[in-house]
């Protein structure tokens, strides 16, 4: 029976307050994660300058910070929001995309880290990465299994005192001492770009509307995604078909069947 | 009958002739504004650096300009735009985005508002803030009806000298003098994100073809969007099918079969 | 028969080992654009900042460099990973959007053009222009057949000791010495914005597999283009039905196929 803090139970509450998420993300993700996250239901703002970030910040109900395209002037703006959020009492979540790929990504990770992100959401390569570990990490796609992350996760989650999502074909979510593993979802989501960086997003609208439960909020975000992946999945006769199909499911999902079909289990 | 500023009459002149159509629109909405712009038959062009947007913005039939995801160096091309528009005898359209949101956005709307745009279009919210009002607006999504925006857009038409379009479920359109509403599109058309940016652009589109009738032009523009929404409605099966529709509607949209199924009334 | 270097045995070889992509491209195409590569089976990574360019650059397999919204910031950029990709060996592609259209694309192209790179793709107008002819293009779209652009290439190709692709109807690509005509593709390909700036990307993903032989891995990407392109108009109701139905029938073409389906000839 579903709970106070179940997937179908927040996104009803998403839905019947919508929260204002305030995304940095990055050129590639921005349409898609705003589409993402009006399907489900929240109503998403891209803003990113320095001159702004923080005031918005304290204006919406989360903040998300993906640095997929990253440049020196972004990073002001993120390192400013994420200042921002913290003193507002904001939660925010944190996608450090490829964060192993050069020193000037390290670098900026490590600021935002110690900025205090709420949830960290990321692909195994960058979670083991993030914990010290020796990632296979290359490019922005993960060449390690999500079992293999799972004890950085739980590193990374403990030093931070943060959520730690690793995403992949059973994805694992973390808060130190609780955790949890997520199936469903497709094998043709990764071959669209960008669906995890609006998952990063998603877990923003969560996030936003149980700032006091991250844990499960999370995992809520990560429910409704693999749910409404599966669903497009049965008709998809390929990535872009799927991408649709995606968006409309995501738009159609019960909130109520949503936690018959999710696939939870304790870990 | 159609007269010489109908709807079908100026989207056969744009075809006919396709304009080039300067846009400075956010990150969100650049892809699917170009290919609106391309489905209604126009040449879409996105330029925004200060070195070159004054140069571009002679070159091109109209100019429009959207501060969606607003940063420094942008506005200064904004206002190079703007500036080289207005010397060279073309018309430009204005999205105001948010612009109540934070004091950097409400500045560099100031600014611009000083540049003399043809048309402003914006949601409700956005409107009715922008003619000092007291708008419930938060992030980008309007608060308000259209309706309690109309006597804000006539005195934004009066102070500016500007045709002022709100869009919403019925669309509002004034010069000061003459006003019109258009009813159609469909009530997914909020859950795509930037179709309301991309809307903008084919105002320009329009106004490119038209430079002498601003008005004529954004009721042109409004009602072609109006007609291939609901269109495209009749068979999505949620936004995302919707969406891919609507470009495909746009795109096979029947300029005589246009001043058929607009549904125009003065207001 | 397929040889070593046909394009099913190329696009063979990409899937067996994904090549990591670097591009640098403009923010309308980014997304398509990495849509594009994951469906062919590359991995695509977009990194601009100056602060990380060349670093990138040199742990990629090739790189990709549009001019399309071009910035000074981000001309620095792509210097930075032009430079870098040079002194590591890795080959790079040169798409000059528009370049004709104002003094600052001009110099920018005139910069990048003198970083050697392997292979330029451009329409007709873009082409003729970049030889130094009187191209008829104002804005992004090409306003010269592909056969007016044929000596423009050749003298290019030659100039610079590049491959250069003019894509059009019928596309045309020389090394100076040898040239092949690609036929295919569909009439609905220039309705969807950024096509031609995702097979620049895809050029550098066959590019990255064969950087020894730069002519037939752009012929490769050409012809797997056009194969995709025929299956999916043969479906498509309308520019964006053909969009999706494109990058599906990409994900899903026959290596094998290519090969039978693709309409080379020497030219």
């Amino acid at each position: 029976m579903p709970d106070q803090t179940s997937p179908g139970t927040l996104l009803s509450h998403l839905r019947a307050r919508p929260p204002l998420v305030h995304c940095i993300t990055n050129f590639v993700a921005m349409n898609i994660a705003a589409n993402v996250l009006l399907a489900a239901g929240a109503s998403p703002a891209m803003v990113h300058a320095q001159e702004e970030a923080g005031e918005f910040a304290a204006i919406a109900g989360a903040l998300t910070i993906n640095i997929g395209t990253l440049s020196s002037g972004w990073l002001r703006g993120m390192e400013t929001a994420a200042i921002a959020a913290g003193q507002s009492g904001k939660p925010w979540v944190l996608d450090p995309v490829a964060h192993y790929a050069t020193g000037f990504r390290r670098a900026a990770v490590d600021r935002l880290l110690e900025l205090g992100p709420a949830v960290i959401r990321g692909n195994a390569s960058e979670i083991i990465a993030l914990a010290g570990g020796a990632s296979r990490g290359q490019g922005v796609d993960s060449r390690d299994g999500v079992e293999q992350a799972e004890e950085s996760a739980r590193l990374l989650a403990r030093v931070h005192g943060a959520t730690v999502a690793v995403t992949g074909v059973v994805d694992f979510v973390t808060n130190g001492e609780r955790a949890a593993r997520i199936e469903g979802g497709s094998a043709l989501m990764p071959q669209v770009t960008a669906l995890g960086c609006s998952l990063t997003c998603l877990v923003g609208a969560f996030v936003a509307v149980r700032p006091d439960a991250p844990f499960e909020a999370t995992v809520a975000a990560l429910a409704t995604f693999a749910v409404a992946g599966e669903t497009a999945a049965s008709k998809a006769d390929g990535p872009s078909s799927f991408s649709w199909r995606f968006l409309d499911a995501l738009a159609g999902l019960d909130a109520s069947l949503l936690d018959r079909h999710a696939r939870l289990r304790c870990a």
